[in-house]
């Protein structure tokens, strides 16, 4: 039976939307959010597109107008009246009323502010202004934009069959990597590939395959809209950009070096247990962690998001063994560039050593590899970062100097003011 | 939107129904049956189903009830309206009322016969008896429905995405295989899966499939309900059944012999063009041909089933040369277990010697070797043949010892009409 509603509805559409709602983003983005609308709520930043990966030509691949449809869209969204329940009433990492109601009252207000999008060459200028709990939130809704225009842009040229064979294809790889992993013992995985994912349809389909093939070793999603309709656990805690613009506000080198410890003593003050995450790379993991108060070492675990993740991982034990901390109570989620063989090393590695966690992102999301010609659907490195910060460039270093971002003036000061020596480089994937 | 109505119709099905339609059968049956209408309409014969994979215990995998009620359903059926029209108003290899207004009078009025169903240990004795154009009919709804009900019984342990995924894994296969067929020039090829399906839904695929990724390279299925409803060519000419049966009736071994042309004789009356093929195995090619009358020589092709395919048609090209037909004229349609690299090697071997086209039936609609556990849902060898002709067994040698059938004391006799003497045994695979 044609069901004749839905294909009315369908081809009334003016555009089929990427983003459909204001929780199709990543979890810790609301936790931030919620921060920085407590403690830095004036603080005026600009985020813009960063395309890593220059041969991928985005504004020759992907239509402005559609771009600016889809952004426009996304600017109409509103939290609705069932997200603001569930963000209200659901119980994350086991805590009733995570969201307090004056941010859930503002949450429920907001509109994202105006975008500014123009052509450079061949990509895209594309950037948000504005105070900080407002900006933040283009972020993810940015990336996936772009990720799934230029997705379809390629998808276009495809006949019916031969697309149901691409999702086939694809499909079949996803629940090959999720047979692989089914075979690790205590595994404890989510998904973190809402930014960078091929479509949100995608995803969703990820999600579901991971809940059925890895049963209670698939620990949730960090996409709340995916989270909640899939009934799964929200997952995340904090990122880059809360110590890359406490940074760029600090007055002098001394305020500097405090930066880092300052946004988790904010941290401190507003979460405990799982959510006492340490994410120690932005300025070197190495030094943060020489230079950490005692208190840091009484957090839950520490995010491994750049460098050599087994180097990192061990840094980690070997700072807590020093602060009188038994490691093997502690938590290590590894999150960058990760795929089945990595995850299986690293678990091989550290298990007994530490509790491994990981958060699988773009290679879970977003892997059609070597599935059409020109490799034309692989995954590539978008980013969308604060860059400004009430006027003051903003500045990341992590752990691979290829992530490093910021004015090479700054970052020779930060490196100076952080004590970073010598790093590795390693190839950014996605 | 959920369609209700599809919802609410789909879970009050009292079975979901394997055999759609009288026309879900081979092109062929309906061309063999109008002819057996017109020529031996009260001939009683006895088909029955013999599983040649004994080690396949249909019985067990297959509940009585359940195959049962499928056969019930299939003696519901009747020929629709739009059915009707189609074979009355359709042109069929270029010819406009390819079925004649008395036959298609009886076929409005046909319900199938009744079966007889029986538990033998591990297998099931299926058999229909009653006048031949009737009984006939059921061999191919008969095999649909064994073969479905087994890949049903697999499918029912398997969870929501496990099941998407096998299909990825399925659509993907077919498509390499497409993928594959595709390089070959000036291909010429037919589906003829329909007997040993996976099911009807996947053999619809399979055609769909073909005629996007091969274009015109695919000339159509031998299914009726598919050719109609794809709006595709419906091909196929005739079987075994009609020489074993005519051979049956013989009433001396001089009548034997000449019984296999005694069919083409009636077929040439009837039929022209591409539906002059000859079918020359059934009781050997060799002495079929060597035996042959001038006539025969000038019919448009031969079609290859059993035996080492190779050898068989570089006989027909002999035997064309030998009676001064031009063999490159000729068409040989090969059709016994073909899979893609044995077509890319016939097609290559027999490029501008004949015109070579494939009728590729199980590995093309039910190829999912290896995709489950102790691949259980690979395809096996069943059919439904003409056992007994009023009163007297039939009897088939073919080209492959393995294919025979029939009671010793016959095979023998028929091997000395024939002067069949010896045979190089293939595995039958499918």
């Amino acid at each position: 039976m044609v069901d004749i509603a839905s294909r009315v509805w369908n081809h009334k559409w003016k555009i089929d939307p990427i983003v459909r709602s204001l929780i199709d983003t990543d979890f810790y983005k609301l936790l931030m959010c919620q921060s920085v609308f407590r403690n830095k709520p004036e603080t005026q930043v600009t985020f813009s597109l960063i395309n890593r990966s220059k041969h991928i030509p985005l504004a020759d691949l992907i239509d402005e107008g559609e771009l600016r449809e889809q952004l426009d869209h996304i600017r109409s969204l509103s939290l609705s009246r069932g997200e603001s329940t569930w963000l209200r009433g659901n119980t994350f990492y086991g805590k009733r009323q995570m969201f307090r109601p004056d941010f859930m009252e503002w949450f429920e207000g907001l509109r994202l502010p105006p975008y500014h999008l123009e052509r450079k060459g061949d990509q895209y200028e594309l950037t948000f202004e504005g105070s900080w709990p407002e900006v933040m939130l283009w972020e993810i809704p940015a990336l996936a934009v772009l990720m799934e225009l230029r997705s379809r842009a390629v998808l276009d040229r495809m006949g019916r069959f031969e697309l149901q064979v691409l999702y086939a294809r694809g499909m079949t790889r996803v629940w090959e990597k999720i047979e692989a992993l089914r075979e690790i013992p205590d595994l404890s995985i989510a998904d973190f590939g809402t930014r960078r994912r091929h479509s949100f349809l995608w995803q969703d389909w990820c999600v579901q395959a991971m809940q059925e093939g890895l049963g209670d070793a698939f620990t949730g999603t960090s996409n709340c809209k995916i989270a909640m309709s899939r009934e799964v656990e929200a997952i995340g805690t904090n990122a880059h950009e809360l110590p890359m613009v406490y940074a760029a506000l600090a007055k002098d080198d001394a305020a500097l070096a405090q930066a880092p410890y300052d946004v988790l003593q904010d941290w401190h003050d507003e979460h405990e247990g799982n959510l006492r995450i340490i994410l120690p790379d932005t300025y070197g993991t190495k030094g943060f962690l020489d230079n950490a108060p005692d208190w840091l070492a009484g957090w839950t675990g520490i995010r491994v998001d750049s460098g050599d993740p087994a180097v990192a991982a061990q840094t980690a034990i070997d700072w807590w063994k020093s602060r009188g901390e038994d490691p093997s109570e502690k938590r290590v989620i590894f999150s960058d560039g990760l795929d089945v063989a990595k995850i299986k090393e690293l678990h091989q590695q550290f298990a007994g050593k530490v509790k491994a966690s990981f958060g699988w992102g773009t290679l879970l999301t977003n892997d059609f590899r070597g599935l059409v010609p020109d490799d034309a659907l692989a995954p590539f490195s978008l980013v969308c970062k604060a860059v400004k910060a009430n006027g003051s460039p903003t500045v990341k270093l992590s752990d691979n100097p290829n992530k490093a971002m910021g004015p090479q003036s700054e970052i020779d000061r930060y490196k100076r003011v952080f004590g970073v020596g010598d790093q590795a480089a390693q190839k950014v994937i996605v």
